[in-house]
């Protein structure tokens, strides 16, 4: 017994009845859950502890790993400390019960119960807020809400929760003073289960986290929530936002009754997406500009799109991609970019009074993030600091002023470089597209080289893909090395610079290879004869005739999806199930199914994978909105993408809870933090990445230009000339000419190309011209009110839609003043109380105390 | 004494002595603030109800006197609401005195005494933090600080209060079982006049607004406040914000605390901005434009200015404007307005985090605004409503949406209609300016002539002025009608809208020939030739060649000295004058200087004009807050007369809430509500209105283009020649060429005028040319570049500096330790007590709660 090693700490949590008869009904349970919802009440919060291996303990997170590594426990220490822990704990009231006669070969447990006074006395000081006897009614006033739930409720999930919807009991903070407030008659189930872990937790955290490491292992059996929330089956449902964060705590309820309301928030937009989609797809053939490109009497001869290899070739070629750049590239997509912008604003407001809503029947509204507790790191950092102090006390501040300015040049560098690696990188998949193609161009048939183009592109994309989803692993170490190097004070301020730099980073990484297709490809190519080259002899990459938007259509289309399916596939599904074979595989196989038979439930769990968190979870679905909002303009099916996906995303990360995680201590918040702000930040700057997209990237713009300054007859008849300038093929550099001039069947003379300049024979040749000036002030111009009017229509709809819902307004206001009237009642009967045992002559006074506070 | 009507009730606050004792204390003061500020702890609350007089009463409130009209009370229900007002205080634990024989006619007094229960219980009802026994020294632990307290000490206020700020008592909300947490020594000291003034207002508030008008009159003598606050000597120093909230309430303190932060911002910004305008002074002899237009070798001919009164006339004579106009319109300008823009954002974080310190040190960190009660015309109004369903149940339903239909569009209307006749006045200026320009030209000799344009412009600017502050006035009436039409149900909302729609009207009155100046005089004239006219015959006016930068510096000088002097004088110091004055009238004059002697302070108080909120002082700061950061890149000295007037300001406001004012009852306040969100919005579009000035309205793109896209030498050499267009006269229209065509002595074939345009031989004569759409797209990106940069730094500064000042946090959290441990060391004390008593076997615990809350 003296030689386990508490590498892993275990607690078992138990009801305050004796263990021995709740171990009987522990042994009937399975792995898979079953019906215990009453008895989930009295749940187990359990972990086990290794015994010493000879090989060293393998550890996943760097983190704690480094710190071990320094800090180099000697196996005397170690007990030391663990029996240290054991009577720290014992000292604040916990009793404990250690298991070590356990089938799993070098785990033991420690479980650990809380007694009552012990429960009383932290809610007590945490100022939980516990329902009490009083009842009322929530009002539903109007017939609309009725009517409302009437019609959803086939969509409701079936839990058997929604009838006692009408009452609420009035809470208020649990004091030992005023018990006779509470319902206390089964004290077992007033505390329910993941308060009860919440509390012991609290108690032992700030103990352990400087001890070493430890897991939680609480029993988790609920068929309920595997039946109504974690199927596939149910998809169309509400979640049961109530069970979840009944078993699993606020924190992990609010990112699913985000994740809710951000999916039904997408069946608006998706369905609006569709309807432009499809308008692109009926106008296609009433399209002015791309009947002039495929009408064969438009005899237009472009000039060629390589140097030597490509030869001059017919607009008419250009036939299809201009149609299906009209499917992305229409009138629609204008409208279709304002109404993301403020879908964007409203579904952040849903979501503030969603979570007010939450909030309120979660009884939060009063709740404060109390500070946490300094994370052991920052103590031993510290500690060093203070000896190094004592050493040489002078040097120090100026040290310390060097350390911290280190740690943030250190961190600005490194990400700086990973913005520049991820710049390279398309860099190298741009020269990858633009050396493919010339070599493609030079020795290919011509037959095989109308499908060049389109191969090229697509293989691209998916190259762009891999590297996103290799470097998005390899970022997410990088970002949580370097805040453990910045040694932060607390937890909260650890998780929000991690996840500060990962969005940074991971963002930048998504983002980087469509804001280059969507802003920077073709604009940068110079001119004919005059063409702008890199590393050497290799000309930038051209534009199709209608645009990059096909492109940038194409890139989000195998971002999203790939990014989607492969993730959610093998890093979400594929991946947990591997780990935890592995560790199964630990135990000898003969023992195996022996083991699963006798295995007691909390042992069972040892095998499941620790909770990591829920930032992964996010990360994955804020950059999800990035593809959303950010780039709307060009990929109106974007929602539609991200739709479907939600509806499949939410239910595996169910499932995913429910049977192969570790239930995770159930942590209370109030709202989902810094994810908010970012959100925030996003839809902020999709305002103005719209903007650009649709005055630069489209042809929305020059349409109108032409239409109302240059048509003849208002149309845009004749737009498609327009936007060709002309070149004379003698003003070619030597060597750039084509080499097979005559390819079209006749001699070129004047070849034209996408651009605004001055013909050849103007005083000014090659030029800006007038045209090009008027259609950028226009661009710009449009800019500018574009951001502007969104802003301020998505500020107006912040006004106009208050933060806390008018019901539940009025219900907390309601409560607060029932509170005051059951204080109030108590208070008439002390005095009368008063007056009967001492009547000394206190001025004795009638208290109107319903009207005074103004109930009314 | 039946016959008394209570117009106005009055309230006498006395502590719990024998009022005899006190009745001489005060028979003693004099209306002029004594020493008496160890008495003013035993603070009166009191004042006067009006005898029926034959007369109708005269209310300068038109929203209470309309009501009273329509509820027209008869002489008996006016007594039995009285005696039931009076019974319901009793009721409630008041005591009350009534005062009939004063010295007054027509006034009689009402004192009103809460005994010592009834303000416990009311304190601890209000959740009201109250100091506990427990002192706490408040750690300076940089010397930094104490080095700035060394140095700012002379600018300290002498109030004897700075000696103990090392030292904070822990503050605790009151409550009766745990008195013996406070020092109770002193009952009539523990509760300060303020708090003890709000307790029993707020017992009163609710019964009194449903029943008539009133008034309270607080005795007010505070020697200090007087000396070392309302004195114009010490304007250089800090204002002692503890004493004013002390006696003021939080809500006036932290309008006092704002001023004093705004003001003290303001110094930088005064700073810099001379140093922009000097350095405009020193370089105007390098700048080469103006140069360029003195020279009077550059023989350019300009086109007339108006149709046949004016002739062609030579650049050089606008040689004094050019040179005027480069103070105001160089490269330090841009500079100044991206100053300006992040100063602002400065000061929002500035007051944030002096709030929160104001928070902390007042004990507000917790405090929750409760709802309010609905207001009397509300309930009114509903009572109507439910009256008239009674009568008629069916139609309500549309005709309440109707209502709400009918007063929003009402609202709405009247709001743009306001707004169209701010526009029609705006018009009506320049219509004057016009028609007058054009009538001095016509008549006057040469030598005045010179002077017109100055004289003109003055003047106009100057009916401006007279007219805004006209409007201002007839505005805030509107504003407020609007808002007792809308029957708002809370005093809160109420207060919001009539503040939201005050600032509106107000803002856009003050704004709008501001606008007018900065974006669109002169630039809707059309061109030489083809001249744009209004009203029949008169031309647009034109501005001077400088740009209309000039005229915009004369118009926002004139309407901040002028606004600025008005209204402080005249407004501010004149009408309480007279208005008091008028008040004392009404006395009869002999007894008058008998009365002064033998008046008691409360019914000296009555001859104070009434409190009327804060609003028309915040409104005032708001409006130069605009003035200051709106148009700032174009006027660098506003924030110099901005800072002038508030140093006056201060200590004027000062005199005003000392001397001339009723003390207004304490009300708290946690921050200050609606201004802030006005004053964001204010800074937000603050930067897109700088952005508009410096490209469109000064010449600082048309000068940065010229520089690198035409100057042949990169300098600004020929920029004058390059921003002036051809015009060849024999295109004049019929009847509008010059009448004196030979008046420079020679004939002019070709002049100019300041435009991008074709010349007349071009293939496009009179178009704009390649120029105007270069320099207007140059234009355009420097608005979005600037917007977005500007926004992007706000935001980074918002975000760097923290909301709750670092010292701040420690010290809430050293309080908040200090809390669980005052309380553990309470419940350990009870448990051994309990032990003691009842050696029942509680299993025994001990409890390490120091270290377990992690202060350590």
């Amino acid at each position: 017994y003296k030689t386990i090693q508490m590498h892993i700490i275990s607690f078992f949590f138990l009801a305050p009845e004796s263990s021995a008869g709740k171990r009987e009904t522990k042994g009937r349970k399975t792995v898979k859950p079953q019906s215990t919802h009453k008895q989930s009440s009295k749940s187990c919060l359990c972990c086990g502890f290794k015994r010493e291996q000879k090989n060293p303990p393998t550890h996943e997170d760097p983190e704690l790993a480094a710190q071990e590594q320094r800090l180099d426990y000697h196996e005397d220490d170690q007990r030391l400390r663990r029996e240290e822990f054991e009577e720290n704990l014992r000292e604040m009231g916990l009793e404990m019960e250690k298991e070590e006669g356990t089938k799993l070969p070098g785990v033991g447990f420690l479980k650990i119960h809380a007694p009552w006074d012990v429960l009383c006395r932290e809610a007590e000081f945490m100022k939980l807020k516990m329902p009490t006897i009083k009842v009322y009614c929530l009002e539903s006033y109007q017939k609309v809400n009725l009517f409302i739930q009437k019609v959803t409720a086939p969509l409701q999930p079936n839990v058997g929760e929604n009838q006692t919807e009408n009452e609420k009991p009035l809470s208020y903070p649990f004091s030992r003073e005023k018990q006779h407030l509470f319902d206390l008659s089964d004290r077992n189930s007033f505390f329910d289960s993941k308060t009860r872990s919440s509390i012991v937790t609290m108690l032992y955290e700030w103990k352990l986290n400087r001890c070493s490491r430890m897991y939680v292992i609480l029993v988790l059996s609920l068929q309920i929530l595997y039946e109504q929330w974690a199927s596939y089956s149910i998809f169309y449902k509400y979640q049961p936002i109530g069970l979840v964060r009944k078993y699993f705590g606020e924190k992990v309820g609010l990112y699913f009754a985000w994740l809710g309301v951000y999916t039904q928030m997408l069946i608006p937009a998706a369905i609006v997406g569709v309807i432009v989609f499809l308008y692109g797809c009926a106008t296609v053939d009433d399209n002015i500009p791309s009947m002039e490109v495929c009408d064969e009497r438009n005899n237009i001869t472009m000039c060629p799109m390589c140097d030597r290899a490509c030869s001059y070739w017919k607009l008419v070629t250009a036939c299809g991609t201009a149609r299906a750049s009209h499917l992305f590239d229409n009138a629609a997509t204008v409208f279709f970019a304002i109404f993301m912008a403020l879908w964007a604003t409203m579904f952040m407001e849903h979501w503030k009074r969603r979570q007010m809503r939450l909030n309120y029947i979660w009884d939060l509204t009063s709740f404060e993030d109390a500070e946490s507790h300094p994370r052991a790191e920052y103590e031993f950092h510290v500690m060093k600091k203070s000896l190094k102090k004592e050493q040489s006390p002078k040097v120090v501040s100026v040290a310390k002023l060097f350390d911290y300015k280190y740690i943030f040049l250190l961190c600005s560098f490194v990400c700086s470089m990973q913005i520049f690696v991820t710049l390279a990188i398309v860099f190298g998949v741009v020269l990858y597209r633009v050396s493919i193609m010339t070599a493609l161009h030079m020795s290919s048939t011509p037959t095989f080289r109308t499908n060049i183009r389109a191969t090229v592109k697509t293989t691209a994309a998916i190259i762009n893909l891999i590297i996103i989803i290799i470097m998005d692993e390899v970022y997410g170490a990088i970002a949580r090395w370097l805040t453990i190097m910045e040694v932060p004070k607390t937890d909260k301020s650890f998780e929000e610079r991690l996840i500060f730099k990962t969005f940074i980073l991971k963002f930048a990484n998504a983002f980087t290879p469509i804001v280059y297709l969507a802003f920077f490809r073709g604009r940068i190519i110079g001119r004919p004869g005059k063409y702008l080259y890199v590393m050497g002899s290799y000309r930038m990459e051209e534009c199709a005739h209608a645009g990059c938007l096909m492109e940038l259509c194409i890139q989000l289309c195998i971002t999203m999806l790939g990014k989607q399916l492969i993730q959610n596939n093998l890093f979400e599904i594929g991946v947990p199930k591997l780990k935890k074979m592995l560790r199964q595989r630990k135990i000898d196989k003969k023992h195996q199914e022996e083991l699963n038979k006798t295995l007691h439930r909390h042992e069972k769990d040892h095998f499941l994978g620790p909770f990591v968190g829920l930032n992964p979870e996010y990360m994955e679905m804020i950059i999800q909105f990035g593809m959303v909002t950010l780039f709307v303009a060009s990929f109106p099916l974007a929602p539609l993408f991200a739709l479907l996906n939600n509806v499949i995303e939410i239910r595996l990360d169910a499932k995913k809870f429910v049977t192969e995680l570790r239930r995770p201590i159930a942590v209370r918040a109030k709202d989902i933090g810094i994810w908010y702000t970012l959100l925030r930040g996003i839809s902020k700057v999709a305002v103005i990445v719209n903007a650009f997209v649709i005055s630069f990237t489209s042809d929305f713009i020059p349409r109108l230009v032409y239409q109302h300054m240059y048509s003849a007859d208002g149309t845009l008849h004749g737009f498609v000339n327009h936007t060709l300038s002309y070149f004379n093929v003698s003003h070619f550099q030597p060597g750039t000419e084509p080499m097979k001039p005559m390819h079209l069947g006749y001699k070129v003379e004047v070849c034209r190309y996408k651009d605004y300049r001055d013909p050849p024979w103007s005083a000014t040749p090659y030029e800006f011209s007038r045209e090009f000036w008027a259609i950028l002030a226009a661009r710009l111009a449009f800019v500018i009110v574009f951001q502007n009017v969104v802003m301020l229509m998505s500020d107006f709809v912040d006004w106009l839609i208050p933060d806390i819902p008018k019901d539940i307004s009025i219900q907390i206001h309601k409560e607060r003043n029932l509170v005051v009237e059951l204080f109030m009642k108590e208070e008439r009967g002390k005095k009368y109380r008063n007056t009967i045992g001492d009547p000394s002559p206190q001025p004795s006074y009638q208290y109107h105390a319903v009207s005074f506070l103004g109930t009314k």
